[in-house]
């Protein structure tokens, strides 16, 4: 009902509210646009073309260099350059972190807020650096060189080997980081050269429950009253960087209707994913990653209920476990959209039509949608297995198949071994498996939901499920393995792991005994599995060179967590039968606390009640804006046309979680805390006027 | 997507926000309680073991005599008396039309707002008068007794009739006002009396800015940030009334989570249709009208946006176009939810079944469904002539086919008549002929648009199509008819109107001519249509009275603009993917203003402006609960277990549209103004601190 209403009565109102948008899109658009691909640019291809239709907007080479080196990339998030004096500006989300490690014994950080009153009191993240792109360069032909092989497993390693030798050579000597970027699936590759700087630390950071005001309810939703910042500084040799390029603060921060660009890195999407991929998405994946989901939120809310203490233990993997619910349904919700998957269709037979009608480009490409459908058709059929095969129902029984499977996979060359156990992962998996804690209670309750749920999918007579159950109910076989087990003791299983394969071989532990007695079924659907995502990764990489064939680089690649630049509006939208205001207010802030009697998570700290009188509370606080984003964008800049900041990326609404297929703007909004709200709460919450003037620009040295 | 996410994720925090509602619909509720029947109860059957069993909550009989004799009937709305004085509390937007008569000729208290500094300057509404139910009586037996044709429009002339001996007696010498309330559909009559009061003084009203705030975009929504109030003075010998009954200003207002009760006069719901009744609803009416409403708006936009003069002219009527799609929409949405038909369907099982269990109620009812269907299903057929014959598509052509109707009917006896040409009926709209005015330009494009739609929904060969258009385009026929005819002219018509039969069938005026030919094709449709909507009316009464037999009076009826009492919690519901809280503050009227930089719908007078921070501005302001109300209930008290006023409903929220069939409070929500706001705006914005403190009974003579 609501959606029905939001497009026959909110659209007129809000195309009223925000009339520059509207006629800036009535231009004529570029031929080779199309929408429903989204706008994460890169900045070796800028649209000039479309932005010029669209917005009149036409930077010259200077703008888009000075914005690239401006941007930053920060482990899984963004972030920029926003002073002469290196400060960097970033969400608070993304400096959790170094928040928590800077933060003194008796005092958290997170919870207290900081603001480092002089340089001096600024504190050293430990872990923490930045990377800058100077350079692109397209490798597409040398790596497919080298991709030589018929199998797909090898035309894979040929490939990896290929994209490392790139990136020590290019690493060697020239004191930059390296990373060969496959765009399009694998269609492009392209050497990204970075300069690293690894000395940062931590300025200002609000408290979290400003930061995360409205917590997981408020999370993936607007209107949203959210001060999720964190500024760092860069220091070379001791002394703040004084970094060529950094964007200047707007003196207005983001206006209604106004042409803003996002530029950070989106970590991941699937818009270039054929049908049948999203198929599987739709039916086999996604659905069982709810199930799963809806399992441990239920226990864990079970356990929750019965203590406070219970409550605290439990809060964090609750909190993740609804948030990743609340993207995946999210998610799932645009591939069950009939419409977008008949605009999916749709352009799925125009992209064939196109290959086909051309001898050539149908010898190269014109089987690889049947490849994939058929490889993915396989998967459909042993998904069952597959997903319980592996034990990953507890931590427990997790743990005991990946020690029983650690030595076997060891011993075979790396070329062989399944792709998780390939590299480096052996050692890793290794030191999780000595270190993780394990809580009997919880393992419990998932070990009896996951054998319930695999009892349910499986086969009566499936042999892994006969060795679990052994004639067993679920809640017993649970209770038996949990009492029977060591392998909770650290101690105990310390020899295990490090000991090889005689150690495993010679382990009386119940629960190691039953995995080596799976490990022999499960390893042919392991590696069945294995075989056949090689095969689909190395037809979707046809497809990715099948779409400039076909539509020229038009198209902007998927999401690879390299750095892109996204256009887009400020601008509201249709929503809950009325409209969403284009940004929020400290008024809100205040409103929203109010409205839930100040309880958690609509709490404030007491600084920002006594500061209330003195905040401007029409300040706007966050906005929304038609900008391509997704997870890693966190800490992007928005930007105005004059490259000054006028908001800061972290997060989208929740009607934008199926654009990770198809990109839409009719609802779907990215939300940024606006540039207004950071230097107003420093600098009349946090005292910090010089920290407030240097963001703004008012000091120069 | 949203309405997904709302189920998988929002309930559990929406639990743990509200528990003590909760917790109290664990009780074992009594067997006869339906929720889907919702809780519009009556006063003479009190559900005290309902009551009972979800709240712990028994009044006694003064409690509810109390409660009964201080809650009042506005024209259209409800009102209560809140003071020992004789203030009456109801909507802004139920007494316009007094707050425009009291108006002085270069003011209107509409936009500016207005206060009595003391009684003197208390303004006596002209045509404004309150109704205090007295008492009730069951008069079923004596109404059907009377009932004894076998046509149905026989029937329901004796009905009619011997209602209104019934309401005559009643009044003669009582100095009460009498009417006979027809309760399930027609399954019991009930006389209600009630005391009137004439001298009603307007005492308080706020800026519509306020009483409105948010206007169209947010009407049928929450969060909301209105004060839709206005306080009248009953005056008796033109002292202040004291009424013996009133209901105190309760100190905290309404709470999270607590028990309220709304009393008032819902307006009208279908909750006891028949599932084919509710189909014809869904496939036939209601997409008939969004059609209709579709086209208005598109023309009444596109009319506006030629200058800003337009935008004025058509402003209200598009307005009140918009909010009639809106509800539509929503009442609509209901009986397209498959689950909302599937519990329908199965309540009507069950009902039929139970009396075709027994052979004497089968004999007495069991036809009914089987009839109605019958009817409804040959007005079906005939739907597409009955929506154009009547020539409704635009002021234009319903004033000449209803000129040429009226001497027709009024030729005929009474009970022969359509009946919308009945009683005095034929007086008023002769009148209202006379006066309507016309604009051309909106005649011309509701004409073209209403001739497209009659067009494509006709048979290219239907007999009153081929007049319309005479082989012309829509667009051709609606400029012919509009430059050829001079009814527009009211001196020209006033003659045709007043002349009757002679002076119509001389008329050449062409757009009386077409009328003319058409009247004796679209009379026989008119006549059958009235004849199946009779029939359907007389079994529907059949359907009513069977309620009785197969579950007594455990089933509130249909609302019928008759005083009810409705029970429900304070409570928040999941929406947008977070949490709407239970109430909302002024901080959130001025974020709400904030966030839309001041503009209109969202705009603030300057009072409000000066009075930000001598208001408190975590006052609540609005709130909701999961009372059970409708169009009607306007202006009714919410008040709590001490029949203390926490509240005053305004609105419901888009969810509780389709309540109109089914109760659900999953997230459908009465919309209330707080007691608390009225006092607080009262004091600090309008400067009239006595008037807040008899209000809050703190003054008392």
């Amino acid at each position: 009902m609501i959606r029905l209403l939001l497009r026959a009565f909110g659209l007129a109102a809000i195309a009223a509210l925000s009339t520059t948008a509207a006629s800036a899109q009535n231009t004529t658009l570029p031929a080779s646009y199309r929408p429903e691909f989204g706008t994460m640019w890169t900045f070796d291809s800028p649209p000039l073309e479309y932005w010029k239709a669209r917005y009149n907007f036409t930077p010259d080479q200077a703008w888009l260099d000075k914005v690239r080196l401006a941007s930053i990339r920060l482990p899984g998030c963004s972030a920029s350059f926003v002073s002469a004096d290196g400060l960097i500006m970033t969400n608070h989300h993304c400096a959790r972190s170094c928040i928590s490690e800077v933060s003194p014994a008796d005092t958290n950080y997170q919870t207290t807020g900081f603001v480092a009153a002089t340089r001096e009191q600024e504190k050293k993240c430990p872990n923490l650096y930045v990377d800058q792109l100077q350079s692109i360069e397209d490798v597409t032909s040398r790596v497919h060189a080298k991709v030589t092989a018929a199998s797909p497993a090898q035309r894979v390693e040929q490939r990896d080997a290929e994209i490392a030798a790139i990136q020590r050579e290019c690493q060697q000597g020239s004191g930059l980081t390296c990373q060969v970027v496959g765009m399009y699936q694998g269609g492009v590759y392209s050497l990204y050269r970075f300069r690293r700087f690894s000395d940062l630390r931590l300025v200002f950071a609000p408290e979290e429950a400003v930061s995360f005001f409205g917590g997981d309810p408020d999370n993936f939703t607007f209107p949203r009253y959210d001060l999720d910042v964190t500024l760092l500084r860069a220091y070379e040799n001791d002394r703040p960087l004084r970094p060529e390029h950094f964007l200047k603060w707007s003196a207005s921060g983001a206006q209604e209707g106004e042409l803003v660009f996002v530029t950070g890195n989106p970590g991941s999407t699937g818009r270039l994913l054929t049908v049948s991929q999203m198929e599987f998405l739709r039916d086999v994946t996604y659905p069982a990653q709810l199930a799963q989901l809806e399992r441990q939120i239920a226990i864990l809310e079970q356990l929750s209920a019965q203590s406070p203490e219970a409550k605290r233990r439990y809060e964090n993997t609750l909190f993740s476990a609804q948030n990743s619910l609340k993207a995946i349904t999210g998610y799932l919700s645009g591939l069950t959209d009939d419409s977008i998957m008949a605009r999916k269709r749709s352009f799925e037979q125009d992209f064939r039509a196109r290959i086909n009608k051309d001898a050539k480009l149908r010898g190269q490409f014109g089987n690889a949608w049947a490849r994939i459908d058929s490889a993915q058709q396989q998967l459909k059929r042993i998904a069952g297995q597959a997903r319980y095969y592996p034990l990953a129902g507890s931590t427990l029984l997790n743990m005991a198949g990946l020690i029983v499977r650690l030595p076997a996979q060891e011993a075979l060359a790396d070329s062989a071994r399944l792709p998780q156990f390939r590299g480096n992962a052996i050692a890793n998996l290794r030191n999780q498996l000595l270190n993780i804690p394990i809580d009997p209670v919880v393992e419990r309750a998932n070990i009896t939901a996951w054998l319930t749920a695999a009892q349910q999918e499986l086969d009566p007579k499936d042999p892994v499920l006969v060795a679990l159950l052994a004639g067993r109910t679920p809640e017993q076989a649970a209770a038996d393995i949990i009492k029977a087990t060591q392998l909770g003791d650290a101690a105990f299983r310390r020899p295990l792991i490090e000991g090889g394969a005689a150690a495993v071989a010679a382990s009386n532990d119940p629960l190691i005994q039953l995995a080596r007695r799976i490990q022999p079924i499960a390893m042919p659907i392991a590696q069945r599995q294995a075989r056949l995502n090689y095969q689909i990764l190395s037809e979707a990489e046809r497809v990715g060179q099948a779409i400039f064939a076909a539509y020229g680089k038009s198209l902007p690649p998927d999401a690879t967590f390299s750095l892109r630049i996204s256009d887009g509006v400020v601008k509201g939208y249709p929503m809950n039968g009325t409209i969403a205001p284009y940004k929020t207010t400290f008024y809100g802030l205040y409103a929203r606390n109010a409205e839930f009697d100040d309880k958690e998570p609509f709490h404030l700290p007491q600084r920002w009640k006594n500061a209330r009188n003195a905040l401007d509370l029409s300040t706007p606080l966050d906005f929304v804006s038609t900008n391509d984003i997704i997870g890693g964008n966190s800490g992007s800049p928005v930007i105005n046309r004059n490259a000054e900041v006028v908001g800061l990326i972290f997060d989208g609404n929740i009607q934008q979680l199926p654009n990770r297929f198809i990109f839409t703007d009719e609802v779907a909004r990215a939300v940024s805390v606006h540039s207004r709200a950071i230097p107003e709460a420093i600098r009349k919450v946090f005292n910090a006027p010089r920290l407030a003037d240097e963001l703004e620009g008012r000091t120069s040295n």
